[in-house]
């Protein structure tokens, strides 16, 4: 088959999400939501609220991956510099935007739409508007770059909104199987062996420790269907023959 | 005042994060932890089980801050790649350490400490261990690298015991305050004035979005008590003066 592959990278702009304050919920939300609609997160990272981390993050991203979404540092406070940077890191000017000046004013009582507010009309040159369902002041699209908000409800309308203007690529499909109470270290060398065969799937192992007792699972992965359904029914096969010798005792 | 300054980075490795399949719960927990030890998080990375991947981003990250902190891939399994990784990165050999075959031998009955678990006593040549109170099998650190497993209750455990073997600066003081229902565009202005005028301070505001409505806090951070207090002060009052001005409105 013919695989097409589009792949992103999140990042994640705040010095309340390195200080711990403030516990990220967009990384997995963005993961979930790309790999379904077929677009491969590959990296992630995480800077604070300074102009060169941001401006060399991003370069460092947007020019090895088709995507970058980033989020947060898009308010009306003077910690909120992503536009700024992100101008910066494509060396063009940016102003108040016209048609963000129009989406914003009539939703303030005269007097209201101040300079603060107004910084969030502020907008690289040659990027285009993405939607926020929630209050109003956009988010934006540069090139290969999403500029989205940190606060997650707001975030994920401006996700929504973007999708319809992103190429996807071929669907990663994904199954998982419980390894119904078997052991890492059990399973580990078969399961090497079949990783090793089905060249086109990759798979991972993945514990949970609950109530003082690890389960695990296994996840399969391939963007081929014949390759995934050929590497599950091994890993069936596998605990099926694991656990037929552990009843055997 | 002195300030010591200590830095980490956090680098995350897994595919099961960047599919979204696994929702990171050890950035926050890492994050809060170093910061009330007095060791401010920089940066952080999640990178895919590619061993190139995760060699390039331990060398960036190493040379760059005090300590780099990871997550992740030291388990049984084929995907476990970690701590061949850090091999690499660092230049060195890696074998089986008779230290923890020497802890984990006596947990397994005869023919069951086989060559998967076995992996897990592959450690770089130069490495100290790093205690695992859950699960015997330990992490370890290199250099100014602490390896850690990815399941949360694993990776406290190491975190706790790694901490007496690490150098500490000067702790972040913060403090937050409760915007008492200002909207960002409101106090935007002056508060970007009281953050110019309190250099030695970071000020950052952030909304919450719950039930519809958003609700900020502002926060601010020094590791100088009096600069704290001085930058606080200044933000209360700020908000007493625009409450009255509304309540005046």
């Amino acid at each position: 088959m013919t695989v097409e592959t589009v792949t992103a990278a999140v990042l994640v702009i705040g010095d309340e999400i390195l200080s711990g304050r403030t516990k990220d919920k967009n990384i997995g939300y963005i993961a979930e939501y790309l790999t379904q609609l077929g677009i491969d997160v590959r990296e992630v990272r995480v800077v604070p609220d300074v102009e060169e981390e941001i401006v060399t993050a991003l370069n460092a991203l947007r020019h090895r991956y088709t995507y970058v979404f980033t989020t947060g540092g898009i308010g009306p406070t003077h910690d909120d510099i992503t536009a700024d940077s992100v101008a910066k890191a494509f060396g063009v000017d940016i102003s108040e935007d016209p048609r963000v000046i129009a989406l914003m004013a009539p939703r303030y009582k005269p007097g209201e739409f101040n300079a603060a507010r107004r910084r969030m009309a502020r907008i690289p040159h040659g990027a285009d508007l993405v939607a926020n369902k929630v209050s109003v002041a956009p988010g934006f699209m540069i090139g290969n770059v999403i500029i989205m908000a940190g606060v997650p409800a707001v975030m994920q309308t401006m996700l929504d909104d973007v999708t319809p203007r992103l190429k996807t690529g071929t669907k990663m499909l994904m199954e998982t199987i419980d390894a119904a109470g078997l052991a890492e270290g059990t399973y580990g060398g078969p399961l090497g062996d079949i990783a090793a065969a089905h060249t086109g799937a990759t798979i991972g192992s993945y514990p949970s420790f609950l109530d003082g007792k690890f389960s695990n699972q296994i996840v399969v992965r391939s963007k081929d269907a014949q390759v995934l359904a050929a590497a599950v029914a091994d890993v069936h096969a596998m605990i099926a023959r694991l656990n037929a010798a552990r009843a055997a005792g």
